[in-house]
């Protein structure tokens, strides 16, 4: 991974960093990875994530899918249980991959009438097991394959926690099994069982994503001059600081759209906490320029944008064309086009004075996709340290879940009392 | 349409706005929808989107389409020339309608090997007919069929302006043509030619469409207490004055996703000028509660939040379960489910103090979708009246464009100089 921070400086961009700031930041940066590697060693909560690539094996979860040679697989998971799984499945290039992380009622009858369920794989992830989303959800894909005249039992595989609902449920119908890791929060996962099983059913190298995420760790130095993860993480928090409250993390690939929201998942998360943070806002190049750069390029000045690209691709040729005022694309690829427009870009924004940081990887591809991830979640967990809030928590979904639970009648819960008095002005 | 706006007021919110403010607000409304009904009136450039819904000609669109009866459609466009295709097409569940909005060879590639090409109706959108994406997939598109052995001339549809290479085009191959509106920017196109023509190939029913958008146009009324897209647009000017520099825009169905990307092109190149204008963080309910409420509740008090639903839905029954954990969820619906998790959120941010703004229709389909589309645009026009920018135009846009036109060699621009000057300060 390689991170270029130069249109992040204070001689560039209104919330840049001046140097000398910089150089001062690098001490605390020190200090940080020194809390993290303990952290890593004594697999403290949280920062055990960052042992994953080591630490998971691939194994186990080949094992757990030996014997299905599905056409589809069908994660039943919200959340961090299934942003990491479509990552990487869409990074490899793995078709077949689907996602039940929503309860929309129209989507999933939709899904289901569309998979074929006789070779389709069922991944069901939930830590605690009692996820009211992917249990629902859940609930009705074993209905859709008992209609169908499916043993829902011989093609279900489960990824849980120790305990629960779903590891009982795996115990009593003898279905595969994958332990979610003990001490990384979901948002961590992508690197372990949760993130690349489905990968693994669908013929992905997972081993190459391990090896990427090991490349990351092996990156750690503790100096954000010498380690792109931390000088993202750490001249991402300087500008929040100046004033960046919004990040735009903009990849230029599709398959990377996954990441994205992954990235926002893992970003919003980890350091929305305290009054502090800074908003994620996912968007993918080239597309979203004829979108977003107006508001990027003459908006507010509160932001950081991220681009991300690989720095190789299989181009494909634009062919000959009889119109000229096109003849400048002709011979040319559709990736260098995309390229210039990356650049184009990045310098647009630094003629604004808008702050910009570039991280590249070589390919996208296995390796490269587990390089990215893993130094995303560094980048984070750095940024978290620097902050000072409590990284791997998320306190405040709670209260909406007590609400929704009261709501729906599984008990009394005083949050469902205040979805009762809302404010009304409704205008019709 | 429907817009509740009790959560954004100052007794609930910290960059909520009292009542009496808005009651002053609302004499500028007034004042906005003069102008507005003005400019719509005399079909001014920009207002005149507004008169969309009657303006358009639904025969002309299904003219064009005749004798086509495609299993897939392709729209080779980008930005406002297929995100509104993008929102229709999916609002309204029509299966088979495909985009290449991006120049990404590998994605481009793979779409065009999976579409069964003999079937497909291709439909190239740019007013100007010079978008270098567009024309570029286009030209690539033509070989794949070409490849493949089919006339591509009989399987083409064209929209774009008056003259320019692609009118061109159209008339040397006497393609099926559709115009680009005149008056009408791209982001506010959808309610035309350009945002309905693969929804009418799919057989969707798009006069319902654009009745749902006459329906918001006769909802026009000069106070915010009397509409519900003005006080949309006049509230979150208000919260935005006060501090809410992010608009979160979550929609709570999968089918609306599309549309969430749509508004937020539309929010982003209206408003962010003069260094003015929130910045659209676009998610997805129930789904991203488990990425971004941790944020949203309790980061940085900068956000509106807007949630969007359909007040009904064809529910889908979570079947009976074994498992006691889970008995409160059997017998209910996903989708009781899904209204649930969105009237905890809506209070979950309110206790926290956070801005947020309830909007409904009342179902998803073609009627629906033309209203929000609609409301949405009203709503950022009059935002735009209130702000003082130029909403119709994109100024900040072109800079880039020429960069990219001088790095592929297309002739001499300066913004190529700044890209090859790049400050760098590269992390390895």
């Amino acid at each position: 991974m390689y991170v270029d921070i130069g249109n992040a400086l204070a001689a560039e961009a209104t919330t840049g960093v001046s140097e000398a700031s910089l150089e001062r930041l690098d001490e605390r940066v020190a200090r940080a990875h020194e809390r993290v590697e303990t952290g890593i060693e004594a697999r403290e909560f949280g920062y055990t994530s960052l042992a994953l690539p080591t630490d998971t094996d691939p194994e186990a979860i080949r094992d757990a899918v030996a014997g299905f040679d599905p056409e589809a697989v069908l994660t039943v998971g919200i959340g961090g249980s299934s942003l990491g799984a479509d990552t990487i499945t869409s990074a490899l290039g793995l078709d077949g991959h689907h996602t039940l992380d929503n309860v929309d009622p129209e989507h999933t009858r939709r899904l289901l009438e569309r998979l074929p369920l006789d070779s389709t794989l069922v991944n069901v992830v939930s830590k605690s097991g009692t996820t009211a989303e992917t249990l629902a959800n859940f609930l009705v894909v074993r209905e859709a394959m008992a209609d169908a005249g499916i043993d829902w039992t011989n093609r279900t595989v489960v990824t849980t926690g120790e305990s629960g609902p779903l590891a009982d449920l795996a115990v009593e119908h003898d279905l595969p099994t994958c332990s979610v890791p003990e001490g990384v929060p979901g948002r961590y996962s992508a690197l372990s069982e949760v993130g690349l099983l489905p990968a693994a059913a669908l013929g992905g190298d997972i081993e190459a994503v391990l090896a990427g995420g090991a490349a990351g760790r092996e990156a750690l130095e503790p100096s954000l001059f010498d380690c792109p993860a931390y000088a993202y993480g750490a001249v991402a928090y300087a500008t929040e600081q100046r004033g960046a409250t919004t990040n735009a993390f903009v990849p230029y690939a599709e398959a990377l759209e996954p990441f994205a929201e992954w990235f926002a998942q893992l970003w919003a998360e980890s350091l929305g906490k305290d009054g502090l943070g800074q908003t994620p806002a996912r968007a993918l190049g080239a597309t979203d320029q004829h979108s977003q750069l107006q508001l990027y390029r003459a908006g507010r000045r509160d932001k950081l944008v991220t681009l991300v690209r690989p720095r190789e691709r299989d181009d494909h040729e634009i062919p000959a064309t009889e119109i000229e005022e096109l003849s400048y694309l002709s011979g040319g690829g559709l990736g260098e086009l995309l390229d210039a427009e990356f650049e184009a870009t990045e310098a647009s924004l630094a003629d604004a004075g808008q702050a910009n940081i570039r991280i590249e990887i070589d390919r996208l591809d296995a390796h490269g996709i587990g390089e990215l991830l893993y130094g995303m979640e560094a980048a984070t967990i750095l940024y978290g340290e620097l902050l000072g809030v409590s990284t791997f928590t998320q306190p405040a979904v709670e209260w909406g879940k007590r609400a929704a639970r009261g709501l729906l009648g599984a008990g009394d819960f005083e949050e469902a009392e205040a979805v009762e008095d809302k404010t009304e002005l409704r205008i019709e």
